[in-house]
């Protein structure tokens, strides 16, 4: 795509930027969206944020993030809750359409525990995402981080999910890097349809060294990355394209190189 | 279980023990079964090894592994299933009644090729294992494992691939590492039934420190190892526990006391 309109960059991606540099050089660059982590929102009233990304003609597609419901006792389970409304108000504030949920899981709690858990979080959240108007958007993530980020790992476990509760409110954040390897995805993303209302790009590296950081821009790994954005356009999706790259390697390099190469890759690997 | 008949360990569990230190060391603790990995054969005759095993009162229960049946090209894809032949003459030779095959997959493949080539390469493997005696069992593994070890990745592929290729000479290597994320695992081993020929037992390391060598103990970690036993058994399964651990930390330990504590992991978390 040599049209740059539906492409936004996670500001975790170009960690070593702080938001009015990030807001800077992607405005320069013809990035129109971010996907705005928290952390980038401290130390200024949200609407001091909001306004800068307005005056460099950004918008935020997504607040990065809520969730982690699991908790070993009511005061954690209650915090969780907390922070995920919070979440959803800084959403609002700053002009975020979702705020991405990362689920949660205590290797302490058994797996059923850990997703009754979640779906009852997400649940309790509902109403707050309407007083808001902000989505709340399921991410499955890898099942390597079944153990103590997300119990929730698949497509068909957002699907199952999504029928019980319903979807005004909550939708799929789809990241190629937690569901390219799923034999049910092409028939589960048919499944979510419109539910579908996020989607994550980056690669998976062989061999990939670190469980966190150690991604790669689109095109360096062996997702089909073109192959899953035709799944989700043809399930109806047509929303911004966002880029989340955690590498400890990216980010040691020079960081206005490496958005000139996410946008280089945005146009001939996605 | 104060009952050891079922239990069976790895070599590669005590890696720093070759064959002879193993088969010693093993049938003194009262530990009847062996999992056999091909380079403890190395060096001697298979009859030789298969003496060692009987001259102590023990025997191979499967032997690791075959497989890896992707290959960028007809000499790479020929190799493997040469390779694998050779395994099942090997477990035929020392009396082990099945090969465990890690299937394969190439980063440089689609994943709808590597699955391609993988079913290919079982099928053509099954006249070979009639002709020994010895099934192969499907394991699959963990998705992290997706880009260059296997692209069977869950239950239900091997069910899928048995649905299609019979299940005489095929069977399944159930892995509580690989598979006790999966929100589908008590619908697909029940389905699975006895096809489960093998039952692997560890645990999951939080934080997993290393993608292959940061194994646990059983009780170590967050699987729930009785609750995935007890479904493979409800399926029908009353076969070998086979103890595989990979980890560089219990490695690095006494083996005398890592056996030691194998026995009584064996006997209160399994």
């Amino acid at each position: 795509m040599d049209n740059l309109s539906r492409l936004a960059i996670h500001t975790m991606t170009t960690k070593p930027w702080d938001l009015p540099t990030a807001v800077a050089k992607f405005s320069a660059a013809g990035v129109p969206g971010v996907g705005v982590w928290r952390q980038w929102l401290a130390g200024r009233p949200l609407a001091e944020s909001r306004a800068m990304l307005a005056d460099n003609g950004l918008h935020a597609v997504s607040l990065v993030r809520g969730g982690f419901f699991p908790g070993l006792n009511a005061a954690e389970r209650t915090a969780a809750l907390d922070d995920t409304r919070r979440a959803l108000d800084e959403a609002a504030a700053v002009g975020a359409p979702q705020v991405v949920l990362v689920c949660g899981a205590r290797p302490e709690l058994s797996l059923p525990e850990n997703r009754r858990q979640i779906t009852e979080g997400v649940a309790a959240c509902l109403d707050h995402a309407r007083q808001t108007g902000v989505k709340l958007a399921l991410e499955p993530l890898h099942p390597m981080y079944a153990d103590c980020r997300s119990a929730i790992n698949t497509i068909g476990q957002c699907n199952d999910m999504i029928d019980q509760l319903g979807d005004t409110w909550l939708g799929i954040a789809a990241d190629v890097y937690h569901i390219w390897w799923d034999p049910q995805l092409e028939s589960e993303i048919a499944r979510a349809g419109r539910r579908i209302i996020g989607f994550h790009v980056c690669d998976w590296m062989t061999p990939t060294a670190d469980f966190l950081n150690d991604r790669g821009l689109m095109g360096e790994g062996c997702i089909d990355i073109p192959g899953i954005r035709g799944l989700v356009e043809k399930a109806g999706f047509d929303g911004p394209i966002e880029v989340e790259i955690f590498s400890t390697r990216h980010w040691a390099r020079d960081q206005d190189q490496f958005l000139a190469d996410i946008i280089t890759a945005y146009k001939t690997k996605v």
